[in-house]
This record gives structure tokens, C-alpha cells and sequence, in this order.
């Protein structure tokens, strides 16, 4: 795998994998949790305005200050409080290198995102992972001693598990010095937001996106919430790496889609309700399934091996996301989709799955 | 301006500082080397797709297959050895990850594209900055011994010169076991592009962006090209930091930008042209021109310092860039407009400039 030409390290990286996205073939889309409804059409307006061409001639603003103006009146805060980025994924990197480059190591859950240990990679950081509960909850105590700082999504993929504000505050308690950040990319769905918690907080980061809640996972478009302290240590690296990351449609469209905030009450709404009745349905189908609030729900089927449900699904056209992984190897992460996606899958489910009281491929 | 929260090393970074965006007030802008015309009519009537809210919704293509498609065509060399970034800054800085953080030295010359350094800095590279020549051409002999790589702008920015391709050969042949990048963000004006070198050079990379010449600088896309192990390195970079640089809108208005061949002829001529002239009308005006191959001409003004030039061009709502810098304090860099905003530029100049045969402000 080493090459002559590449940085002697670069054969050590362990770059991450995205969920598949198929091409051709039409497929019932439950792997990647994008939101199943179409973005705000005061948003997509924008792509119609007579001075985009103009705007796209030009260099862009390179620090987006009438999207991070809206991000902060959604967001109730400070504009000198965000950050955006080219998806939160730009927005994280940024911060693994400014803020956790150091000799103690960064902790994250075991079961987590999993792009987390690959940043650490990328920059020569040193991690530890506590091990979440059986139920998948996050036991604050694990984090106390020395570190790098803390990262933890929340609510958590793929677990759909919320820790509550005030265990987050706990957090924030124990590593003081250090950033604690919050990757809140799924915040939207029923969740507390640990963005009312900045003003007492300097060492709190709140990492968001506009992918899942806003419909625009093909726009790019992440932001990070903290004290201006922090905002301005992530654009010392933004501008050693990228002066211009975000372009001028992604600016103007971004702006639209998080003002309409009508929009995202309804749909949130939506997906909410469509997971209630998913998550009822599953456990009918003797599922095991995590208490989600998220736009995804972590299951575990009975009768089968969640591998063998999983192919099974796809073979019905419907994809989902198996992980092959210690602890979640059982289980299936499943993104809500509109109430018809979400019917065609619990129908394949039951040709799938043994009829009750069966029992095979265990 | 240290904090104790940023990783040590973070108050280290001195950040690019890019060229000045004005804000609401209408100034005649040669000081970002922007093209003066819009975009290819082609390429912006992607943006009325109906299928854009569908694509939007969903991750984009995390690959952008079509995107590096049509930019292989374009270029005349295979898919497998393409690879785009969110412009040529973030290609640039994969690059500098991707093939130069080893014990030598990365070679560029003294007087170039002042992102360079900053990357150094951000990824931990030693460098050696050889001195162009008092013509401001690179002198090869000068690019020999141990080495991380090399890179350098072809033409060169701020200068506006090009080394030719034997010369770029010979590059390629000192360094034999490192990586040469040829940054060709300015190739497209009448340069000749070493592309055409790619398949018997294992140890060429060269970048380009379609900012300048396709007049997309606000859409922010770029591309490196290369033998498939140099692309290979770069996407274990990329998805290292972030799966999906490439929003959906950008990958279409891309793909349709890179394929309107004439659109690019037409509008590089005319830029050439309107070069030639403005050279012409520069020296007249007792300027020394630099010859350049790019969309910007170096110049300085003998009768008045360039920054006293700079201030008063700006005083007639003209913005061109002025560097304070070693060797180039006295040069004003000068974007290629439109004939009317160069006819514009001249006008002001003639005004601020000392009637012949007086000399102030030296």
C-alpha cells in the first residue's frame, strides 16, 4: 500500500467510508439518514436570482458573514459565535486540529461516529474510548481524567441515544481547560440543544449541520457554535487551509433554508411522528429498538441475524445501514423516511423475517 | 494570542490573508484576478434542473465521477487521474499533506503564491525558498539537491512568467523520487499546459482551478492531475478530512462549465487581447511590464511609488493589488478586465501619474 511519492505517514491513514451512495438502481434510501423531504422552496429560490452569475464570477465572501448572521439569529447567538464550514465534516476536522493536538489523549465513545478516529489519525492524535452502557448510554464519569478534551455526538450515532443538558453541563465540569465538543448534527429531531449553554461555557463547542433537519446534505454546509475564543481558533486554521470553503450558492441557499424556520418545524414534525409509529411497529415485529432522537433508529431483529435482515432488505430494494462492528454487529440502523418508505419497509420485514414463534439463522 | 484551549501550536499559524472582497461599494475590481466575463450560459442553466432539490436532499456523489469525467476529457488524460477539491486551495493543501511532510526541505521560488508557506506552517514542512531571478524567471539549477518536492505556479503569481516545458522536464528530472507539483491556476491564457507530460513522468501533479479561466471563482472548484498513485494518495487525504468536498450543485455547474470548449476559447482570447494592449498602453505610460502569461499583468510605475499608484487608483474607485513585499514593493499586480475597465484604469492612471519628464514621491 506505500508508495515512494506519498509523506511517509500517509500509507497509516485509515480514511473513512461513507455510506453507499448507489448510483442508477432505485432504491429505498434508508442508509444515510437524509431528511425524505424536499429542501425549503424559499430556499431553492435562490438559485433562480438574476445576480447568481455575477456572484459566481466572483470570489466569495470567505467569511460568509450573511449566512453565519442567520446561522446565529436561529441559532440565539452572537455572529462572532459561528463558524461554518463545507459540512460538518470540514467543520470537525478544523477542530480535532485546533483544539485536541495535544499529549493527553481525546475521548469519544466506543460506539460512535466513526470519522472521529480517522481525524485523529490525520493529525497524530492519541484517543481513548469509554465503553457507553449496555443500554447505550453515556456514563459521564468515564470521562473524568486527563484529556485532550471530550467529543461526543448527541444525540449519538448510530445509537439515536440523547445525554441530557445537564449531564453535558457535567462534562463541561470536569475538563474545564479543555474543549468539550457537542456534535449536534441530529439536535433537530426532539433533542435540547447545548447552544443555550455557550455564554457560560468557554470551553464548549456545538457542531451542527444543515444536512439531516434542512434536507441540504448535497449542499455541504456545517457550522460550529461557541465563544468567540474558540470561533477564532477555527478560523486560524480555515484560513491556513481554505481562505473561500464555502461558495456563493451554498451561502446564499444556506442562509434561506435555516431562515425558514417554518419549514423545518414542519418537517421535523414529520419525522418525528413517522418514527414514533416506526419504532411501535418494529418492536411488534420483535425488534429491540434503542430509544432514538434522532432521525434514525438503532433496531435489533429476533429471529434472524441483522447481516441476514439486512440483505434480505436490499434485495426488496430497500437499503439500511449495517455495521460490521464490535457491540452493534446485531443491530440495523435504519433512517426515517417519508410514512410510504416506512411502510415498504416494515412490509419487507414481515416476508422477511420468520413468522413468530420460528426461529432460523441464529 | 495565545489560548488555552487551542492546541499548542495553533498561535504558530500566520493565515493567508486573500485579496480584498469589498462590500457594498462598486469599485472596478482588478485585484483578485476574477474573469471579467460570466460564466458559460451553458453551465449556469444546470441551476434550473428540476432534479437539483432531489440532489440537494441527498449526499452528493462523494467521488464526483461525472465532475472528474468531463475534466479527464477536457484535459485529455483518464478519470483515474483526477482529482477535485473545493477549489485548487483545497487541492493544494492535500498536496502539501499528501507528498511533502518528509525531513528535506519543499523547494518554491522567493517571489510566488504566498499560500504556500502557510501550508508549511499548518502541516509542519520545512522549506527553502531559491531566489528568481532580477527577471523574475525561475533558474532549475537552483531546484537540485535533497528535497521534499517541489512546487511552483506555472505561470508564477504575482509575476506572471512561465517556465517553459523543457524547463518543467528538467524539474521533473532532478527530483526523480519526489513529488513536482505545477500549480496551473493560470495556464489557461496562453500557457502550455504539463499535462501533456503526465504519462511518462510518474512524479508530476498539476493543479488547476476553474476560478480564473471558467470564471467560477465563487463556485469553488479545483483539480489535480496525475498518474493514478498520485491521485490515490490525495483521496486517502480527502477521506481522511471530508467524504464529500463537492456540494451537488457544483459537481453539475462544473461538469457543464468544463465542457464548453468554445465558451473558454472565446473568452481567453479576448482576455489575451485586451493583454497585449493593456501591456502596450502600460509601458507607454513609462511602466515596466512584466511579460505575462497570465490573466494579470506585474507592473511598475517609474515616476511614483506603487503604493502612492495603489492609493490613488483606489481614490478613482480602481482596487489592483499591491504587495508589500521584498522585491515586489514597487509593482502593482493589475487584474485583466474588460476593455471598458481597463480603459478605465488607464484613464485614472494618466491622471494620477507625474506629467512626463517630472519625477515626485520616489
Amino acid at each position: 500500500m506505500t508508495n515512494p511519492f506519498w509523506s511517509p505517514a500517509l500509507a497509516d491513514l485509515q480514511p473513512y467510508v461513507p455510506g453507499e451512495q448507489p448510483r442508477g438502481r432505485k432504491l429505498i434510501k434508508l442508509n444515510t439518514n437524509e431528511n425524505p423531504y424536499p429542501p425549503s422552496e424559499h430556499a431553492m429560490a435562490t438559485l433562480a436570482s438574476p445576480t447568481l452569475p455575477e456572484a459566481l464570477r466572483r470570489y466569495p465572501d470567505p467569511e460568509s458573514v450573511e449566512l453565519c448572521a442567520a446561522i446565529a439569529s436561529h441559532c440565539g447567538v452572537k455572529p462572532e459565535q459561528v463558524f461554518v464550514g463545507n459540512g460538518s465534516d470540514e467543520v470537525l476536522a478544523h477542530a480535532f486540529y485546533s483544539f485536541f493536538r495535544r499529549e493527553e489523549p481525546l475521548l469519544f465513545p466506543d460506539i460512535t461516529y466513526s470519522f472521529y478516529p480517522v481525524y485523529c489519525n490525520l493529525y497524530g492524535i492519541d484517543y481513548c474510548t469509554p465503553a457507553l452502557r449496555e443500554d447505550f448510554t453515556v456514563d459521564v464519569d468515564d470521562y473524568a481524567g486527563p484529556a485532550a478534551g471530550v467529543i461526543l455526538p448527541n444525540p449519538n450515532a448510530p445509537t439515536g441515544r440523547i445525554l441530557p443538558l445537564d449531564e453535558i453541563e457535567r462534562l463541561l465540569q470536569l475538563h474545564p481547560a479543555r474543549v468539550v465538543a457537542v456534535d449536534e448534527a441530529y439536535i433537530d429531531f426532539g433533542g435540547d440543544s447545548a447552544a443555550a449553554l455557550i455564554d457560560r461555557y468557554p470551553n464548549l463547542l456545538v457542531i451542527r449541520t444543515l444536512s439531516k433537519s434542512h434536507a441540504l446534505a448535497g449542499l455541504r454546509l456545517g457550522y460550529a457554535l461557541g465563544q468567540s475564543h474558540l470561533i477564532e481558533g477555527l478560523q486560524r486554521t480555515k484560513n491556513s487551509f481554505n481562505s473561500y470553503p464555502i461558495d456563493s450558492v451554498a451561502q446564499q441557499l444556506g442562509a434561506a433554508a435555516i431562515t425558514d424556520e417554518a419549514w423545518l418545524e414542519e418537517t421535523s414534525d414529520k419525522v418525528m411522528a413517522t418514527r414514533s409509529r416506526v419504532a411501535e411497529a418494529l418492536h411488534e415485529l420483535d425488534f429491540e429498538v434503542v430509544p432514538s432522537m434522532a432521525n434514525f433508529v438503532l433496531a435489533r431483529p429476533r429471529g434472524m441475524s441483522a447481516e441476514a435482515v439486512y440483505g434480505g432488505l436490499r434485495e426488496h430494494g430497500i437499503l439500511v445501514r449495517y455495521f460490521n462492528k464490535p457491540r452493534i454487529s446485531e443491530y440495523l440502523r435504519i433512517s426515517i423516511g417519508t410514512d410510504e418508505e416506512m411502510d415498504a419497509l416494515l412490509d419487507a420485514l414481515r416476508e422477511i423475517l420468520p413468522a413468530p414463534g420460528t426461529s432460523q439463522n441464529r
